[in-house]
């Protein structure tokens, strides 16, 4: 490609001093110049092809004016509206945003994060947080600050900005225990990201509230938060417990759930009730349309965003997390049990 | 926030020259210096929370590996199987790609780019582009190397990779003729896109060479490609027009089209039947599930990165658009036209 304009080059055909073309080119020094100066050096650099610099402005400020979000899933339609709301509070603050996605990978995570760090972004979102992330020691090293969006790291000194995931799970137990379910299993989260520990908890001791008991046994967790994870976790479930309801640890999830139950010949809402986490776009269009936990997703972004901005103008102890409360939303996937409950009972072994 | 820690800092607190640093720390000249002092560097650097900086390592190399990718609409699930195809081509060659959302505003996709630019992006795709957008101007006079994604720019001397959308809307028109359908009406992209345009183009075509004609009165254009901008298109289009059919220019608008569909007591694929463009991720799973164009995400996402990657090693005279061919998927939203058409006939005035 061809070399970049300096400031120097700049500074020589507009005949002024290098300094006079820093001040005239940044907004914040633009008036140590004189109008005549300023709009011949802003002339010159536009013939040029005179980039502005987060490289030269960035060595002397240490500031972009841009803030990193880094999110573990792009297909999954939950993140969209919290993103945006968090762009539109950092815009009203003169930050723009920068996403990446790491598709739940901790190594691509990492180096995002040296990349974002290269690009001296000014702080970071994470919404991928996991265990075995390296993403807090980065931030650290780098002296980044950093805001976790919809997950918990267990023993991590940054702010997050969660649900309630166990009172929203303990709202889907509930609406099936009122609608007569007593067979009720949960598909569970991947291992190690705090939203699938929690809901799960919230699955468990809501059972235990309702007087039915059991629910640690009644549980499988899909290996990731796709369709197709959420698929072979039903299906496994089928094969081992007898079900007339499952509380879903998330949407994604779901719309997998609703496949291994049309594969296996059962109406979602009739012959097995399901509830999902999120209310994410979409899910009201889907059919049946998905009963749910709506989580508060621009309020996430927004928040997420303020205690960002808060953190980069005054670094402080870290501040505790923000808990967001949850409702819930019945649509169809959700009805009365029939009669016997679908699937197959535990058995320790078969012989054939 | 703390003040960033510099070579020169390593460099004192490890007691060798700042150049032995560099050297140390930059993986392709770390062989330059003995291994016992690029770990001693390396953890006096780790130790101090040294941070590698594009700054640093682009004002002498003018590189950051590092590739952004604009798309108008975050909430359009359109996008992201595009942008995972580009991200993995990308990966492969060692970039790592930032996202930003323009929200289909010119203004903030030109701050996005100058912000892009700032952070010294290699190369930039933009799927964003629209009449009126400055996208092209900024990247030229920056130097950026840039790839348009789904959208031309006419006259525009940048490579695109695009689909023949003419040629999918008129496979859309067939459908609906050889289902016996004539009153067919198009729910348009909105102005100054270029998807738009050549959907519309391929619609008013397609009418003719179907010997039914008269497409080009038949068309409501909707502001934007949402699913809100879709209902108030459809609710116009009912109260001017008589149909039985409708293909609409997008997927997302086809969202917005079921409910003005459902409002006025209509069965999709019963009452009218509706085609979209794009199989973006859900339609498949909405009720009654979309009739539409599909496109072929992954490839587009994938040429667009080899596109952009061969422009910035050897930057020559503007590619050739690439125009990927659409496929037709039948689903439920559309089917056989019922006896009458529904909707209103054009009415010069009315009178009390």
């Amino acid at each position: 490609m061809s070399s970049r304009v300096t400031i120097a080059d700049v500074a020589r055909a507009a005949g002024v001093h290098p300094s006079t073309v820093s001040r005239a080119l940044n907004p914040t020094t633009r008036g140590m110049v004189t109008e005549v100066v300023a709009a011949r050096v802003a002339d010159v650099a536009e013939r040029l092809g005179w980039r502005p610099s987060a490289l030269a402005a960035g060595l002397r400020t240490r500031k972009s004016r841009t803030i990193g979000i880094l999110v573990p899933d792009l297909v999954n339609p939950v993140f969209p509206p919290i993103v945006r709301a968090a762009e539109a509070r950092l815009a009203e603050a003169g930050y723009a945003a920068l996403l990446a996605n790491t598709d739940t990978d901790a190594a691509r995570e990492a180096l995002l994060i040296e990349r974002m760090a290269a690009h001296l972004v000014d702080g970071l979102m994470l919404a991928s947080a996991a265990s075995g992330s390296r993403a807090l020691e980065l931030c650290e090293r780098f002296r980044i600050p950093v805001v976790l969006i919809n997950r918990r790291l267990p023993g991590a000194c940054v702010p997050a900005v969660v649900n309630d995931d166990q009172r929203g799970m303990a709202l889907a137990v509930r609406h099936l225990v009122d609608l007569g379910h007593r067979w009720i299993a949960h598909v569970g989260g991947p291992p190690g990201v705090s939203t699938a520990v929690d809901r799960r908890a919230g699955f468990v001791s809501a059972l235990d509230d309702a007087g039915i008991g059991g629910g640690a046994t009644r549980i499988v967790a899909a290996s990731a938060y796709t369709a197709e994870a959420g698929r072979q976790a039903m299906e496994e479930l089928l094969a081992q417990h007898q079900v007339t309801a499952v509380a879903v640890a998330n949407d994604m999830l779901c719309l997998g759930v609703y496949d291994a139950l049309a594969a296996a010949g059962l109406r979602v809402g009739i012959d097995v009730s399901v509830t999902g986490f999120n209310d994410m776009p979409f899910v009201d269009r889907i059919s049946p349309s998905l009963t749910t936990v709506r989580i508060q997703h621009a309020e996430m972004g927004r928040q997420a965003a303020e205690v960002l901005l808060a953190e980069m103008t005054s670094p402080a102890p870290a501040s505790r997390d923000i808990v967001l409360e949850p409702e819930f939303v019945v649509r169809e996937s959700s009805g009365p049990p029939g009669e016997l409950p679908i699937g197959q009972p535990r058995r320790r072994s078969t012989t054939i």
